[in-house]
């Protein structure tokens, strides 16, 4: 089955890309264009750039130490989408390798000195990633045999020692691999590798031990540490080791790991990360909105443990994070077009990024990039599109469930239905049945969406999908409880969330109608959270909204938000804009921000004005991932609440 | 004469070290421990890190590409303190030098290839700076021989090409030879190096050139970007050219920089920089307490930017700048054995610091450390202690000024004078005149200090220099205005921010006492400063007062703070510590922490506690500049605001 985690046990099963075949829409549309486009954008750059070209023998090398892993992430991409340009590039990267399965640009002849900052073994991550992938969507070629014996140099050359990878991504890549394989030296390595770190493994760092999590062994930490993408690979590691090794107290860990994580060290956006720096989470609520880093590799970390994890449990609050993230980090981290990129996705810009070059050496928000000096985003985000499919739907022990709602046909559990809906920007999702069958349909209610309507029954709703279903009666039914729909009668129930199940024979042509309600909702922090105290955003269903003012435009530097009601605006593309009352002055530099006289700290200074305060301006809200999309702007997320 | 800075014109006069000695008081105290302990204690870590081998030879080369710097840097130190082991050091670097001038141990042989990164004309200003104490300190030796043989060189190579260095430095070094030599090749230099900045003059780097200072020529810019000690110290080196060329526009245009850069780029502490990536400024308004960067070495830089201001102008507010970096930034970057030094001096601390080696090989505040991978501060604190003397005091055209009040004596502009006060404990200040004498006598009053008075005339105020003094009336004169002492009576009147001033014949014995009010008070951020919104800290006289709490102790995570006036708590040392209101709750975590609840998000969950709420805890308050003595601790300057 093509699917890139398919555990031997868990609550959830998954279903496999051909089983999940996006139509046009929020997501569909997306998957399109990574194939169509970003695909080759990413081919063209590496190419350019020089990075496939050391694969080649080229000198100078040109290229990061890491830069081999942008070539298996772009490989594991191309095998998803069964790209046309694979078989070349893989030959490229495949007569590079060395005789005893050795096989990396910028190390070969000096092997393993550097396991720090090195990234060999991270690579190989990447490597046999890439090579899973193949083996699942196309079967065995040269190409994956030149994986297995790469693997196999690995395993050879650190089962028996007590060295680990400054970047952890081997460990469930290995497991992949065994699960794919059946060979048990890459689980027994990946668990060794998971069970030395933090003893610890590697030398001192300026950074702290913590930035690559070797500071403590990774069943006792209480909540993930250090850098953002490093945690969460070996976090998503941790959990495929504890489900093949039936490793109750290490999957118990990671799960407490990410709750404290979820609860204190995520941004509202589901970006992780507060610190550019090190690129690392920072302390419990350090959430900053104008230095959030929040990288896109981050999040798409984020989505991997949490789609891991709900596997493995089958608990909703990971779809839950899983969906936040997709739409506000992963739908962020890539433009409209398909060929530019924000490696940072901060919550806040105060002065629009000043584009200097085209390729961006540096990784801070505001400015979307053809192409990084540190290019990992590009090609995660074009694996992870290419893969999409497999975090939407699943298969428990009584059907089909669906997380993510987008216009998809889907079969699994001994059911096929088609998803037709306008969801993000419209509530309704309407699943048909294609073909007669029998099994629970369970489909998640989000946790904003209460007042939920689920309404299913033999005839399709008369105002098509968008619209609430009408029926005979409602039930107030727990949102796990699931109804039988054998009374071939048209019912709407309340639909807590969680997961709204109903089961029983289906005939071809049956409706499920799940209605969300999807007015904009105003949401405030914790207080404990310093950076965003006295201020609100705006959420509306998954998204969350932002105000964003281009270069010549009123700056959003002091502005204060009237918490009435947003107004809503549909675009001619569905694209749902909101509108808020603000006011918005410029008022002028005083000498020094402080003061002991809280009446001028808390008031415009009118007297000495640049411009004219304006009073009860009209505040546009666009939702966040489809910022900066016009050229650099300011932009914030969280609003200073008027009083 | 003997003393940093030595501009040919300008509103005030330099005094001279040896025309300000420091008696036992705040700043007596720290500059003999420097004089005693610190420059030792750089000494020893210097030569143990190999730092010194370098220049003796040793291979492998040790520590970075800047490590000459730190040599150089106390080599000024111990000439200003005319410290016994000068001349053993000086020796060591002298015999290092090549034939042509050429002098630095990490270039030598592949010369001037890296100028973005090298330092290499950032090491020959600290160099000069040395040569210059040296020079003044006590003359002409091979030392300064080879200091101009060193400039000689670096002026044949780089008078004529369109070459800068990564590291603004050297600027400021030349102007000051110039001044110290009447060579004028050394001023042109310095003018040369400034102008072809932000043509540009180098190559593109990850961090933009706004981090160099090289996106826009200096006197283009509306503000100090980019690495903050950087920045400062080119604005330094823009001065100095500014004030020997006559250049009006350039000191108007580094006035104009300085003053948008206090109004929305400086912390409350005085300190510099908001960003540990880059060690940069960042936007206006980005002001985060917990990731303040404020840098020791930017305080620094700004105290010696602000000084170089204050005497081309005479502006008080320039002085006012220069107490607060003093008591918040410089007394806080060295603890109280003298020892052990904080790099980065953030407003809060989340979490007490974790210690795992000697050595700290990052630069995260909240660890006082005895030595750094990086360890430019401790130097930087030597020197600056060891001349700190010419910050005090000036010669203004009609007499002495005293801008910053502690015990000396001082001698300047025919005046002798001995200040005496418990100042910055308690607000009295008697300057008792040592010896008969004309001119005026010009003392400063803080902005804080509404309500101060100034008491003059013949008698002695009876209840010490602590007590305000008694007179026969008081007069409500402006506080630049000065007064004639010449009635032989004693007066007391109002003392306006400012400068207070009193002028005529001075007989041995009279005293001046100024009376500061020191009540606490607190104060609130502007409100554009997002990440201090809500919060209120409190500040006494000239000193920035934090909560402290180390492991163990309640968390400051979830306070509020009542705004009642603090009440005073004097020490046996005389050290005034606060105590205020504020209630202290460890809530348990939510799973998600933003809400569409306001209610929950305002108020602690103590449905869900982990410990009880502590409700109307006293919170005891200390000097930011004490904190972190007593070992890790977390912290915090700004305190959320009850309602």
């Amino acid at each position: 089955m093509a699917d890139p985690v398919l555990p031997s046990s868990g609550a959830l099963s998954p279903l496999g890309l051909d089983a999940v075949r996006l139509a046009p829409g929020f997501w569909g549309d997306r998957v399109a264009l990574n194939r169509e486009v970003t695909i080759a954008h990413c081919l063209d750059w590496m190419e350019r750039e020089g990075w496939i070209g050391n694969f080649r023998g080229a000198l100078p090398r040109r290229g990061r130490e890491f830069s081999d892993s942008e070539i298996y992430k772009l490989l594991e991409a191309m095998a998803w989408a069964d790209h046309p340009g694979f078989a070349e590039l893989a030959q490229t990267v495949v007569q590079a390798q060395e005789g005893d399965g050795y096989l990396n640009t910028r190390w070969s002849g000096s092997r393993y000195v550097d396991l720090e900052w090195g990234h060999e073994l991270y690579c190989y991550g990447h490597l046999i990633q890439a090579g899973v992938a193949r083996l699942r969507a196309h079967g065995e070629d040269a190409f994956t045999e030149a994986v297995r014996k790469a693997a196999d140099h690995v395993c050879r050359r650190f089962m028996d020692t007590t060295e680990t990878c400054g970047h952890p991504e081997l460990e469930m890549a290995l497991v992949e691999l065994y699960r794919a394989t059946g060979a048990e030296r890459y689980l027994e390595l990946a668990r060794r590798l998971l069970e030395r770190r933090g003893l610890p493994a590697l030398g001192p760092i300026p950074f702290g031990a913590a930035y690559f999590q070797d500071d403590l062994p990774v069943r006792q930490a209480t909540a993930l540490r250090g850098h953002a993408v490093r945690a969460l690979y070996l976090a998503c590691g941790a959990v495929d080791v504890a489900v093949e090794s039936g490793d109750e107290e290490l999957l118990k860990a990671v799960e407490s790991q990410w709750e404290r994580t979820v609860a204190r060290r995520t941004h509202l956006t589901g970006g992780m990360g507060s610190r550019h720096a090190d690129e690392a989470f920072g302390e419990d609520f350090e959430l900053p909105p104008d230095r959030a880093y929040a990288e896109t590799c981050a999040g798409i970390a984020s989505i991997m443990l949490s789609h891991r994890l709900l596997l493995a449990t089958g608990d909703v609050r990971y779809a839950e994070l899983a969906e936040r993230t997709l739409y506000n980090v992963l739908a962020t981290g890539v433009a409209l077009d398909g060929r530019s990129f924000f490696y940072s996705n901060p919550l806040q810009v105060r002065v629009p990024a000043q584009p200097s070059q085209e390729i961006n050496l540096g990784h801070s928000g505001g400015l979307r990039s053809p192409w990084f000096a540190v290019s990992c985003c590009p090609s995660n985000i074009a694996r992870t599109f290419a893969s999409l499919g497999s975090y939407l739907a699943a298969a428990d022990p009584s059907g089909l469930r669906i997380h993510h709602h987008t216009p998809a046909v889907i079969e699994g559990a001994g059911l096929r239905v088609a998803v037709e809906t306008g969801y993000p920007w419209s509530g309704g999702v309407a699943v048909r049945m294609l073909a007669d069958g029998h099994g629970r349909l369970s489909l998640r209610v989000p946790a904003w969406a209460e007042g939920a309507t689920l309404g299913y029954g033999p005839a399709a709703p008369p105002q098509g999908p968008d619209a609430p279903a009408q029926g005979a009666g409602t039930s107030p039914q727990g949102a796990h409880a699931a109804t039988d729909v054998a009374e071939r009668t048209r019912v709407v129930r309340e639909a807590t969330p969680g997961y709204a199940a109903v089961e029983g024979e289906w005939r071809e042509g049956d409706v499920v109608v799940l209605d969300l309600p999807m007015a904009p909702r105003w949401t405030f922090p914790d207080r404990r959270v310093d950076a965003l105290r006295g201020s609100a955003a705006v959420e509306r269903g998954p998204l969350v909204y932002c105000a964003e003012s281009a270069a010549g435009e009123p700056s959003l530097t002091d502005l204060s938000a009237r918490l009435t009601p947003p107004a809503e605006r549909t675009g001619p593309s569905g694209v749902v804009e909101l509108e808020i009352e603000a006011e918005l002055t410029l008022p002028d530099t005083a000498g020094w921000p402080y003061t002991s006289r809280p009446e001028t700290a808390g008031r415009p200074d009118t007297s000495r004005l640049e411009t004219p305060p304006a009073s009860g301006t009209r505040l546009r809200l666009v939702p966040y991932h489809r910022w900066g999309n016009a050229g650099p702007a300011a932009m914030r997320i969280w609003l200073p609440a008027a009083d």
